[in-house]
């Protein structure tokens, strides 16, 4: 094995690598993954992520690992990019021996991180949302939509997505796309409209500030709130009021207190770890007329997971390339003799 | 400009460029460059590094950014890997764009890191070594001791190294390596021996635990001490009676308070910030017979100036490629819609 060489999966490789083996398995994968992750959660050496804040966007770092294998992703978030034709979320990640040290994976996870956050949604819709639901609203629909709609239809069996975006644009792309794929899809001109018989609202929005996409008087009992969007701090989704009124289960709390939509309520707000829930330790929904809110930000595990899933893909699939990204001498010692010797 | 595609700078291409621009004069800008952003401090976006500590090892991310670039390095620290016949340390780098949060450039900085630490020390000792000091001690001859040697003589005028470290080949391959370079190589058969003559010490070793490189009757008056090697909780290389009648430089006190040498001392020793004593706010040598050391345990900056100076140089060189790596749909919002059509 050459250590100097890692293995990377670039952006069409990844591409290649969905199709191969199909966007749907693939989300059901991820979750399958993720679930399996987040049920030995206390193994894990967990931080919140690290972030870089700026006017107009943050980036961050998102280490953790299972004393095994260490794993982080790069991620920005940049709201004002989509106007000048950029990505609002960009992201790569790393896999790593925790042995030595030394890199196993290099993988773009743009695309990646849109799947396991759909993944991650629809995982925990199926242990928080009233059974038999068939019907979710989609309020955003921008680059995260297409993943959440399939992630839910494959993971929870919606059969359909109601969809609202302040820009028709978006929508239409969205109908588009989601065409021919086992969902009626329900284009509306009001987030009022789209939340009407949807047992699921799931809400993915991008703008950097404290916006209010759901009130309170449009969140009937008994539905299940999937937010995405509200991911940053100074960024949320919900009215204060809906939070007051529903179950949250978040993914790390020292990470969601600072980012998610928990952020606008006081630091002992009682709220409860997803993994407990799976874990049978603390129980999910409780009763039909609940409303359970997923106060989704996005934590380490679930890419460690994804990354961790891609990697053993790699064998089978023949994707991927090879880095030359680690100095390597023969006498670990002689890095200067190395250098000397390419002259 | 093709926004996915992000410059890649692999080991082969950084040898190739050190030996493009020559060794010296790398250092000699890597110095200068670091220089430059130590002395615009206070604009900087510090964080102590992220570490994730195993039984073996460490790695470790460590972030910042000048509200216009961001940087960040991965770095990995296994005592025990040379016995595997592997590298200590490895690491590789990323810059990117604030405004943005798009990658700018990765490189492999296994190398670059070598170079850094010993621009950065040299850097230090200018400041702080005593005036027309002509002979180093170097203990601990690994992977980093050459280019220590070679930052001190390019940097500070330095003319003799001498040479310790308990495995006697270790000298050998750095006496072989630095031979026909400009300096009096001397290996010695103790650490007592290597610092006689010596103004400048440098302590460069690589056990993690709490190690007595130097005894405090070893260390004379008025000389500077690089402390290199105790970079990480409980790894340490002097005896704490050297500490307390040295006059101690740091880079960025609340990661060297749990990383350094001052891990020893109470947390409130006190400590002066390199930076300050570049900008003219702090004295750094104040006297003959006053023992300096600077307790260097590595601090993103450096990282950060050095990637920069790389970047800055690929133009010239036509080194590095092109890696597709961000996803960059044409509409921002439609990267499912990218998916799909690579089907």
């Amino acid at each position: 094995m050459m250590l100097n060489l890692v293995p990377f999966v670039s952006v069409d490789h990844m591409m290649k690598l969905v199709h191969h083996i199909g966007i749907d398995r693939v989300l059901i994968d991820l979750a399958a993954e993720i679930e399996a992750d987040f049920l030995r959660w206390p193994e894990f050496d967990k931080t919140p992520r690290v972030a870089s804040h700026s006017d107009v966007g943050v980036i961050e770092l998102m280490p953790t690992s299972d004393g095994e294998t260490y794993g982080f992703k790069y991620v920005n978030g940049h709201p004002d990019n989509m106007k000048r034709g950029l990505q609002t979320v960009t992201a790569f990640g790393l896999l790593a021996d925790v042995a030595t040290g030394y890199p196993l994976l290099l993988s773009e996870m743009t695309i990646l991180t849109a799947l396991r956050t759909a993944a991650t949604s629809a995982m925990a819709a199926k242990w928080l949302a009233p059974k038999g639901s068939t019907t979710m609203a989609l309020i955003g629909n921008g680059a995260q939509a297409e993943f959440q709609a399939l992630a839910f239809r494959a993971i929870c069996g919606i059969r359909e997505v109601r969809l609202y975006d302040i820009d028709p644009a978006a929508t239409a792309k969205c109908v588009k796309n989601l065409a021919g794929r086992g969902l009626t899809v329900t284009p509306c001109r009001t987030a009022e409209e789209a939340i009407m018989g949807a047992q699921i609202i799931t809400t993915v929005t991008a703008d950097k500030q404290y916006a209010t996409i759901l009130t309170d008087n449009m969140v009937g009992s008994g539905v299940h709130i999937n937010g995405v969007g509200g991911d940053c701090p100074g960024k949320t989704e919900l009215h204060r009021d809906i939070l007051l009124r529903s179950s949250i289960f978040v993914e790390y709390p020292p990470q969601t207190r600072v980012e998610g939509e928990i952020q606008q309520l006081p630091e002992d707000h009682p709220v409860t770890e997803l993994w407990q829930v799976m874990a049978g330790q603390i129980p999910g929904r409780s009763s039909a007329d609940q409303v359970t809110l997923f106060d989704s930000v996005g934590f380490a595990i679930e890419d460690f997971s994804a990354l961790r899933y891609v990697r053993s893909k790699l064998a089978e699939t023949g994707l991927g390339t090879m880095l030359d990204m680690i100095a390597d001498p023969d006498d670990p010692r002689d890095l200067f003799g190395m250098l000397l010797r390419a002259a």
